[in-house]
């Protein structure tokens, strides 16, 4: 057999991620690899570390980017604080919630599961009724931000609740962070783990994970050891411990993290507040024209994530085709329907670099084409 | 705060990883995302598949780059097949042994230790003595090629000798994979895991794996869940099963799976055993010179990593002295002892790219003139 280089064609990526990347945040990727323990690159990780607490909002010191995608971020913060045994009240309104129970359930505790209707928030009264029905629960886990549906939840509401029934808070900001207001400590986050490629517009393969000071004594006081080597994090803080005093774990992703160093400092650059009315501003702008379009919106308006617009499927309108179209004729990428939505929504992705006047536009007009060829 | 983009210097990485990387690889790294849906990516992670299957001389249709660095796919290796009560014998010889014994014992499964010195081989005779031993042993596992030590054992010998006891083996090929010569067919390997950054020369963080329909099997077969969701390769199977099969999982790392792809295309033109040759011809340069120096292996001849040369630090040398000096006089990395050998060893990486005349050369040079000034 005979291999050549690969070299894709330049996408347009507004699916559910990965998004679309600056240049410089490419660039920035294919710098020269330095060694992961060359004071150069300790020193670029503490000032990723500082930089992640700026994106998250939080002055929690034990604030990285995990060296594996935002599954693995999940897995980290179940099997770090959650034990066998444990009661984990897990809210489920689409894949991602589902997700978490697996976690629970694998690690040998009880997940009691509070369910709310695929492209809705979580309900708030149903997770209080089931925080009184359970005292005993140690753990509230859901999903800030769901990438499967589109919907928005309260997670200050919901955080402020888990604390009131001395509940440690476990937040999914995959697509969140970044793209809507976020807010760790004022919010009184306990756990919380994103992803490279949503918001952050950085290459897929990172998790940033933030645990409060809270979350850390409940890791130091475990009476199991954490189920996984790879993920103990009580190892990793001594990996992310800065000059001087870093103990060898594994090699770090090096050429990933400068790319999202990068990333992070546009995002730093551009401040929070901005980026976040930068994603409604385009959000309201695709929304507008989705309804000349004919085109419905699956979640309530003020459920809605401005960075991932989940929509129904034009009856008249073949799922795959459409797609493909687009793909094909104009190197977009928009995202299919997820788990019940399989077939019947499409997600149309702002997320980042991608929440921008072109995206959009182009977006608008693709789409409008597609539909007028099935 | 202020921050600037991160610009590293161009060093010569000649430590036990990340290892050189031709710019070819760089260049690739750095192209366009698309998204990990697409059916040109899909067609891509058909193609690291079958380069992978080349590298680890292989038909196991279970080959693939699992999206973390090799720590993830020891700890795969072991949670996929290893249930809570089975009994593994662990060979150790230094830093990944006790690993694989830190591994074994979070599953809640027996480790039997067979320890070998450090910077030495597995004693051969030993592990046959555990396995008689222990007739009830499920597994066999050891370190191919020790990165703490510089040591090359048999994995053949040990192999055969796993098979004749009806022991599933498990090889950690983290250094071996691409250095010297290793054929998972041949030899009976049933589950075998590597990483991306070391004689592959790509970017850190990836892990090819492995494993035989007989260990495929086992997976198959087992009694409880696996404890981590994110390595569970039942799941992990779907994603990487190609156009019209694929199941999302979680999102690949886009960028270093094309970096992946173009090092496996390298090492595939020039050809396993040339790349094999190659190592073993600038070590023999390297030793030469070092052998001129004064210095001495660790490891006897003929149970040295060609691509990993551990070295005792002469007596007169400062070690952190001389570390430093090489790195901000001459941008080369050498690697400080790990474990029982911190303070104690250097280990001089002569990884994939950077096998070549100029790195020999080099490190030769500036390490006669970094003694010089100790």
């Amino acid at each position: 057999m005979t291999y050549t280089s690969f070299t894709p064609p330049r996408r347009t990526l507004m699916g559910p991620g990965p998004s679309d990347i600056s240049s410089e945040v490419l660039s920035a990727l294919s710098r020269p690899v330095i060694g992961h323990l060359d004071p150069l690159f300790v020193g670029m990780m503490d000032e990723v570390k500082s930089l992640l607490q700026y994106a998250f909002q939080t002055k929690n010191e034990f604030t990285i980017a995990l060296s594996a995608p935002g599954s693995a971020g999940m897995e980290a913060c179940f099997v770090n604080l959650v034990e066998a045994g444990d009661k984990v009240i897990v809210c489920r309104n689409g894949v991602f919630g589902d997700r978490m129970i697996q976690n629970v359930t694998r690690i040998g505790a009880q997940a009691i599961i509070v369910d709310s209707p695929w492209g809705r928030a979580v309900e708030i009264d149903k997770v209080e009724q089931a925080l009184i029905a359970n005292p005993d629960a140690k753990f509230l886990a859901f999903v800030h931000a769901e990438t499967s549906t589109g919907a928005l939840s309260d997670a200050q509401a919901l955080c402020k609740m888990a604390q009131e029934h001395k509940c440690i808070s476990i937040v999914d900001a995959v697509t969140s962070l970044g793209g809507v207001e976020l807010k760790v400590d004022d919010w009184g986050i306990d756990a919380i783990y994103s992803g490279s490629q949503k918001c952050l517009s950085c290459v897929p393969g990172l998790s940033p994970i933030s645990f409060s000071d809270k979350a850390v004594e409940i890791i130091k006081n475990r009476k199991t050891p954490v189920q996984s080597w790879f993920l103990d994090q009580s190892l990793i803080m001594s990996y992310w411990s800065g000059a001087g005093k870093r103990s060898y774990h594994h090699t770090a992703p090096v050429n990933s993290l400068y790319a999202l160093h990068e990333a992070l400092l546009h995002l730093h650059n551009e401040g929070l507040e901005n980026a976040w009315a930068r994603h409604k501003l385009q959000h309201d702008q695709l929304a507008k024209g989705l309804t000349k379009l004919g085109i419905n919106f699956i979640v309530p308006e003020d459920e809605r994530l401005p960075q991932l617009n989940a929509i129904y499927i034009p009856d008249t309108a073949d799922d795959a085709k459409v797609r493909n179209y687009l793909l094909n004729h104009y190197n977009l990428e928009i995202g299919a329907g997820l788990g019940d939505f399989s077939g019947k929504a499409w997600r149309i992705g702002l997320m980042g670099y991608a929440a921008r006047n072109e995206n959009v536009a182009l977006c608008l007009t693709a789409l409008e084409d597609a539909l007028s060829q099935s």
